[in-house]
């Protein structure tokens, strides 16, 4: 029987996990949960019903994996817990600093309820998130670097947004090659933000502001942009349509170490990601994931996982056999 | 209390073992396991015994995880299904096509036992292998490549020195830059073997041997060298052993795949190694798992694990709640 998958929240992210649910061969799409008007949100999928977020608790027994679609600002720090209160879900919640605590509030209210919950899970925090910790572990005396990009930060292009005079804005995170090919060949440079990554802003202004002034506002913004080199385009509407719409984006992450009776070995582990689109990524790794939780979920555990806490055979729609016959 | 490690043979495996326990806050070298005469066996750490290998099943109660670093053509199949019947142990057994067949002794033995084994954990099969899985997992629909080199092949080397009037030869597989590219790039290339990797030996001849006719053999050897392009370099006994006597080797695992409503948008999952030492390299990635096994066998598991079937975090040192505040 196949796993029946609940999508709440159908903006980019739920968009994604229809398409991944799809390509699963062992899953199907139960409902999509939405705060909107129902008779106002399309889905893609013939015959799946679109329900109002209200009547949420009401499909608890007819969804077997919950994937929650929302922002990590305000959406998933209350909503995770509450919906594992009486549902295996899993989320993507990405802001890094306050994993912990949701984890405690999602663990909480998961053991309560015997349910499992998948905190976390996209690209980073997820699949880097993975590699660092592999990395780690093998190569104990190194270092780690993380490069995002080339790829647009939402939390940057809103900051510019917000800028008098701008009417539409988009930034992209690119890293220094110079600073990718140094720690590619071993030599463990010691990287300040700038050497990091630079930033590129593509700006449409409001008719009548000074783009003096803004590039200076942008280029002096505390946090946002005064550590890094930046540079500032101004276009057209028609332009910022036709070629900043798309969500390419990637990144890497390295781990760079020695070993040896002298330390005389370097070893350089690299995993990078291309990406065309970040939202349908980051939802073909939940989709995957969500799998592992409805496996988890049938063992009998409970609580809040990580992708750190379960064995990648449990993403796959392979036997262990197979597995260790083909991929191993 | 620090998890007792026992190491079962002490070449280059054994050694690097060695190497990586002492990096290990969690471990201490209880013994090392030969079966040649302890006396002419001098190990790195001080104050640890080189035990004769008729002794290992004495040492049951003071080895936590026994890594065994035979070899795996005649030396594995027969110790790890030996060895798992009294300690939890741990092997990087890499006979990919014997891999099934290898579980399921170990496994067998492991079960009877209520002891934990995992096998054929190193780079590849191991580190590679988790990348396999993982990426196919998050892209169904896609396609894999696996590169290796630029390293030495064991086997390839022995082939070369088989040949009559061969003294000494090493020869390293090298991957083909323009098809590293064109996967890079999103092409999804149909590759041929050819395509893929080069084939460069250095050879020092016997005396009196004819040059173009070693050639010739080398390059027609079927499996073995007749579908690549090889390139044989003749050079002396000097020569070799200042310029070849390393363990460099690496590799690249890619997947490129598609996703989007029609199938408009490309990723590419990409994972290299870039390895001075080889041996020490795998050493590395065994001893992590070794401490994975320890934690398994504590939780009262039993049986035979792969790199597949372990959560990432029992990797670590460090806890949960410190990966999930600094790597997650």
């Amino acid at each position: 029987m196949a796993i029946r998958i609940g999508i709440n929240g159908y903006g980019n992210l739920g968009r994604g996990v229809e398409l991944a649910v799809k390509e699963a061969p062992d899953m199907e799409l139960a409902a999509v949960f939405t705060r909107r008007d129902p008779s106002r949100v399309s889905i893609l999928t013939e015959g799946v019903p679109v329900v109002p977020a209200e009547e949420l608790l009401s499909w608890k027994d007819r969804i077997d994996v919950l994937i929650l679609c929302g922002g990590s600002a305000t959406d998933l720090p209350r909503q995770t817990p509450e919906c594992a209160a009486s549902f295996t879900c899993i989320d993507s919640f990405d802001t890094h600093a306050r994993i912990p605590e949701h984890f405690r509030a999602v663990d909480a209210a998961a053991k309560a309820a015997g349910k499992v919950a998948v905190i976390s899970v996209g690209w980073d925090p997820g699949m880097f998130s993975l590699n660092r910790v592999y990395a780690n572990a093998i190569l104990p005396d190194g270092k780690d670097y993380t490069f995002w990009g080339k790829g647009v930060s939402q939390g940057h292009s809103d900051a510019v947004r917000r800028i008098k005079g701008v009417k539409n804005a988009k930034q992209y995170t690119i890293p220094v090659e110079e600073a990718l090919e140094k720690v590619r060949s071993g030599q463990n440079p010691e990287l300040s933000t700038r050497q990091k990554h630079l930033r590129e802003c593509f700006v449409v202004l409001e008719e009548g502001a000074d783009p003096a002034a803004v590039e200076k506002e942008i280029k002096e913004m505390p946090n946002y942009f005064a550590d890094y080199d930046t540079t500032v385009n101004f276009i057209s509407d028609e332009e910022f349509q036709r070629d900043h719409s798309g969500m390419a984006h990637g990144g890497f992450v390295f781990r760079s170490g020695k070993t040896g009776v002298n330390k005389e070995h370097s070893h350089i582990i690299e995993y990078s990601l291309k990406l065309d689109s970040n939202p349908e990524f980051t939802t073909s790794v939940l989709t995957a994931f969500a799998r592992a939780a409805f496996r988890l979920q049938k063992e009998g555990k409970s609580g809040c996982f990580t992708v750190l806490d379960i064995p990648p055979a449990y993403l796959s729609v392979q036997s262990g056999e197979e597995l260790r016959a083909h991929l191993l």
